[in-house]
């Protein structure tokens, strides 16, 4: 007797169930054909037909010579007067996090310096991490926060994962962008094992300066947003 | 008898000249270092130690296995309520022009129907081109515009290179943007020619849509900056 459903049909079937119980996530590559006939008693051909019909959905993205992996549309980012990463997933209906990779205090480099408006020999505390978006990390940041002014924030950034409350907690009542400058890279080794690309894949870069409601810079913010993954959107406020 | 000035220094100095002058533009790429040390008659050392100083200053810029090309700091490029490129460009003292490279009347895609706001079976003109700072080529555009709300556009395109002046000249008195949307992306084989790259290098996508002064949607672009020669600025108006 032949199945009513196709043997491929049923194998997308169980992938999107996979992928929506979140045992797949955005971003994670799939197990090879070979490995997926396998699992289900097929031929590849079969295999390979699933994945097609799933990849012509924007399920799952072929990346040539490295494998098949869990596709999502972009997470749409608003750049504009109030830039707030858990707010702006948030309102995207997805579960923003944020995976710490550094805290650490250092003496202020020339341009921090310079864009935080310090003193020879002041300080800085810098904050590395990456900001994922409903289970895929979609950017690497390096925040630098000027250390006379917010003598707390190292301690507070490894309580909350929110800048926006670590100001707050360090009496920042409200902050604005004062300018954002964007250009384009690629990803380097590093970047490419944090944040599940390939070496070379495109980075959309963002350098950043909030300020407080008296205009003095509390924070100068780096990241590197994956290109695939992030579509920024500058609306006139 | 030494010479007071080290063989080096003037060659760096003969070479800024050359591109002052025009002769090597940005982006342009050097001859090698063996033509180079025939040129002046020195060892490749002395060039070496040439170049090495003019990179050092981000005048030149090595790219490993093509060569060293000739380097600018980054155009930047102001992305806010009204985007302009000629001023835009020209405000940052450099020489702004537009290179075409195809002018084409067709039927709306879906998309351009949607965002333009057409109806089925209308037609755009759209307007391929480069953008030019500064004799470097910096954006590869691709422009499209509802024909029927402007009929003459194709033929004004082609007269003159400003979108403003052309929409201008079509009754459009003035327009503002009313959003812009970026993610990065790597150059393709022809834009890598077009915009003097190497396929894979780093583009910044900006899509955007133009509208009048009554809020109609009179153009749809899609522009490819690249990554090392612009910097988009985002201000809070």
């Amino acid at each position: 007797m032949m199945p009513r459903t196709p043997i491929w049909k049923s194998i997308t079937t169980t992938l999107e169930g996979e992928i929506a119980s979140g045992l797949y996530r955005v971003g994670d590559k799939l197990p090879t054909e070979a490995a997926l006939a396998a699992r289900f008693g097929v031929n590849r051909h079969t295999v390979r037909r699933a994945l097609a019909d799933m990849t012509e959905r924007a399920m799952l993205r072929p990346r040539r010579g490295a494998g098949v992996f869990v596709e999502a549309p972009p997470t749409e980012y608003p750049i504009g007067r109030r830039v707030r990463f858990h707010q702006n997933i948030a309102a995207t209906g997805r579960v923003p996090e944020r995976q710490m990779l550094r805290i650490e205090t250092r003496l202020a480099g020339k341009t921090e310096a310079r864009v935080l408006g310090l003193r020879p020999g002041e300080r800085v505390v810098v904050f590395e991490g990456l900001s994922i978006s409903g289970g895929a990390p979609i950017a690497h940041f390096e925040s630098v926060f000027p250390k006379t002014r917010l003598p707390g924030i190292a301690d507070t950034l490894r309580q909350t994962p929110s800048v926006t409350e670590a100001l707050r907690l360090n009496g920042v009542e409200d902050y604005t962008r004062r300018e954002t400058r964007l250009t384009a890279e690629t990803a380097n080794a590093t970047q490419a094992l944090h944040l599940r690309l390939r070496e070379g894949d495109p980075l959309l870069k963002s350098v950043a300066v909030n300020i407080d409601l008296q205009g003095h810079p509390v924070e100068y913010g780096t990241t590197w947003f994956v290109g695939e993954r992030v579509t920024l959107i500058v609306s006139p406020d």
